[in-house]
């Protein structure tokens, strides 16, 4: 309460929250009161009380997200997918063509990552694209060569999903299923893949909070699908010289926040091939599970992101990098 | 080129650009050369440059967007529903709750605001809210009691849709399409309701840029629907004291790059009530085409939005200040 | 504290309370407790708690600040300059070249913008650049023409002072000290401008929130300086269409929480002349007490900030439909 | 230029270069004309030809850095104080208190960290604080304790300078100028900090971009002084679950631009001291030269920034894990 508030305004609001099935508790300080709400989800009714006289200032106390916090799952999750877990010791290597732009680089690009010891598959059928104007992906074309690759190589496979009406198809195809940047509160897109039960990846909104990223999460794991994984891929800041600004202070922190895998996208996080090897060796320094990295046999001639993706002798000096830094990792630094 | 490129390197270049069917113009200077490309959509191909040696930068010249665009027309879009026009001489207000509640709360709220002047009645029934927990809209039972409201008011209906399978059941009760921010880059929501052929106002992605805004419009337009309206509603900045922070800027910008109508809604841009007028006066002084308002019978009971939405004797100070307002402003200061 | 804090951790968190001469509140709840901390300054000691354990969150409940509070001077500070007001009814226009590059277009542009309307005359002497090899402003010789311009034209002299040393120097000659918004966190020149007794105008750091920019005021004001107003000119954001976004929300805002004065500064808000007006106008209509804006008799020429800085016809105009708006808003919106 | 420009709007924009002084180079493509002008310091004309009409825009090419850049200098700077070299193979420890307390307190600190391999003591004697309320440093008194401990320990000095006037009393004390985030637009403590010669540590602005950053580096470099490093320190964004957003993508990437050492503030950059160590990995990782981290043997009783300090045992795990790290990083990913 503002310290100006009256005794009339201070039992106002202690009746409004009696009203509303809450418990107040009220603490009379020095020069002013403090009014305590418990009860499930008080917080959704602060709205109740903006306009009543006599209040400073109203503070939410506890997270609003329940499912996805470790407060409720104190022990990390571990995804597994056939011989593949996401979660557990091992650091994963997603690896791939920003899109799939046909079935002879697609099957180059997986043979090679797979040699290099890459577990999982990445490559966009359905891509969402700023401008209505630029190529938009091959649809359920390049979801067969997806599952083509897998099959040769043995690789497991991570593609988007971008609406609703298409979670069935995809779900026949990958075997995660990721939701992008731009679709991270596309609420309904949420709901269909938490019901179809299949892992999913979720992307961090580029300019979403690490609590709204968590609150989406919670959209998945409501539906009682408890295969989520989150990734971290860049928040948009006003630094002009890098695509995005990788956030990677939201690894460990949401690594103590939460219970589910960390995977980091240093691609798009920074939007340079340059920068890419630099920024995963911190991710996994700073305790990530896992990272997802846009591979292409020929960058100049990729039909998307080739200003961020890495060549194949670059991929194999990253991956022999982090061979070399997860074994010193062994006693992990953000458990 | 970078003032260390050797003549090989430009010639290599010069030579990539005549390889993609575009024009190269080279034009050497003093310490360095710069090239330029020539032909449609030639920055969709910036990729293809980005592992050549020599090349210090490659920077987009023309405009992204094009049916968007002032180039493109010159005279303002102007958008009319019946007998209300958007992007005219009037500024137009639309006004209601947040959600819609209740049926008794709607047409108090939309006999009121009609009173008052208000042309087009708003309301949520499809509500995409960041916690799974909090209260989600009425559905189609909402869209009844809008379409119920326009009947015994006259007023016109806008209300927002959040995913492609509900545009028709949508359309067929509003007026006027909402596509709210999270929504500004779910493209393939976007193409549906630019194939509806309805009205639609486009609220800017509550961190997108003015050219990514624009590029979603230009979705929308590239469907064949010229009647698009843009919304400005608040980005997402540091400052913790405003929920958003309204970028008046954008309104005579985005009138000077684009011929479409933009509107204001400073009930989400600021997030507190008490600046809900202030913000909305500003907004139209600044060239606004129209607002849209939230407005409640009863805020503090309101189910979403409450400290943000006015109260009716607010509101009728807002339209009384706004009509003295514009009677001074016919010389408009975007014009 | 948290849900799980045992009872010797809440004691624990009670105990060191009391010894920092603070007093305690215990509030048991439901499922958790929490202690609310009474007494002068309380919030300064928040770090003697980050290391027990059992609590979740510390909350700050009472305002840092206190004599740029409302709470503590509830009537408008006005400051008189001579016959200037600012912050009374009065909306007052400071305009004037952004450096001064010569006596001949100072004393040019300062007639011109007095004829019109203007009170006070800005301009810069000493120039904070981004770059060593920019022009870094006139020095002593730029604050004789200004107080030459201040002798012929009767304007009032406003004008940046960026290094406490100068303090005394640029007293002898301006009216008003501008700290501008690269120096809102040099602490040691807002003590040597409080103490000079000179009115001061605060602009806003480019990015700093409204509660850092009101503590900077409080550096000011606690050194016994009563007569500051603050500007707000442009945060720093993610959209690059503007050199800089104008915070509007901040106005009704800062009017709300300070009984100091407001001005905008919309030229380097915007950074694009043709936003300048609409903008200037905005900031009126939500409750601004003056302007400050760029003019310049011929800005194709200007050494600095020419792209902002409007030509006299436009400034005519502007001045001109300020005139007709402050008219309409004698019941001003943020009173 | 626009692609509407007429030809007398392209000649008047060929004749406005030639009379500057500089070189125009036109270019006619398709459907419009490209202008290069060439010329030193070009871009610093650009404000001339804001107000000629058919320019679209106007896009600099070269940086505007000289002595900062690697391709001015393209080996890297070490910096050699006595028989510590920033700026080499070694990774350099910075370790101590965020505030100086007291001399017992400090004693201890440099104790610990020395023996634990740190080469530089860190801690405030002057303290730039966001409320005049708050502890602001001990002054000279602070500088003789740090002296003092140098002397016993071995170990370096660095300090903060916050204003001009104290250049020369720091300087005595001090192995390494600190010139903190509020400070880096602070041009004449910039200048007189350059003209000391004493090394400095130029922490980036908490919202300057890596171009201004590299500019205030320019202030120091260009008054003679080759000592220069840059410390990233976290940048402001909307995430409000850390203090700031370390922004390990300027590593690796300031790296490429300059030839300066880069070292990481892991401890501002968070917040939070649970993060630091992570943070502290990550920078190394992705090629930092070194690290500033607060240490405190008692971080609930620090009168400053104790959420962000780690206690000794946290430290000497930290020193442990980087020695093993760094071990492994022989082949270093930036280089």
């Amino acid at each position: 309460m503002s310290h100006q508030a009256s005794t009339a305004q201070v039992d106002a609001v202690v009746e409004k929250i009696g009203e509303l099935g809450l418990t107040p508790e009220l603490s009379k300080g020095e020069d002013r009161s403090i009014i305590g709400v418990i009860g499930g989800n008080a917080y959704a009714y602060r709205e109740a009380f903006a306009h009543l006289p006599g209040i400073q200032e109203i503070v939410q106390i506890t997270k609003p997200y329940k499912l996805a916090s470790r407060e409720w799952k104190t022990r990390d999750t571990v995804i597994r997918i056939g011989d593949v877990s996401i979660g557990g010791d091992e650091v994963v290597m997603m690896a791939g063509p920003c899109s799939v732009e046909g079935v002879e680089m697609l099957m180059e690009t997986a043979r090679h990552v797979a040699a290099q010891g890459a577990k999982i598959l990445r490559g966009g059928a359905f891509k969402p694209r700023t401008s209505p104007y630029s190529f938009q992906g091959l649809g359920e074309e390049g979801l067969k060569m997806l599952a083509r690759a897998r099959e040769e190589t043995g690789l497991k496979v991570i593609t988007e999903v971008v609406t609703p009406g298409d979670v069935e198809l995809v779900s026949r195809y990958a075997d995660i299923l990721q939701i992008g940047t731009r679709n991270m509160q596309n609420y309904t897109l949420l709901q269909e893949a938490g019901r179809s039960g299949h892992p999913v990846m979720l992307k961090r909104g580029m300019s979403s909070t690490i609590e709204e990223w968590l609150l989406a999460a919670e959209y998945l794991l409501s539906q009682g699908n408890r295969n989520v994984m989150l990734c971290e891929r860049g928040i948009r800041t006003f630094e002009p010289a890098t695509r995005f600004t990788l956030d990677i202070n939201a690894v460990p922190l949401v690594r103590e926040l939460s219970h589910l895998p960390v995977i980091v996208d240093p691609s798009q996080g920074t939007g340079r091939w340059s920068l890419v090897s630099p920024l995963a060796l911190a991710s996994v320094a700073a305790g990530a599970n896992g990272l997802i990295v846009e591979v292409h046999p020929h960058p100049d001639d990729a039909l998307s992101d080739g200003a961020q993706s890495l060549d194949f002798p670059t991929f194999d000096r990253l991956m022999a990098d982090l061979q070399r830094l997860t074994g010193v990792l062994s006693a992990q630094p953000a458990n």
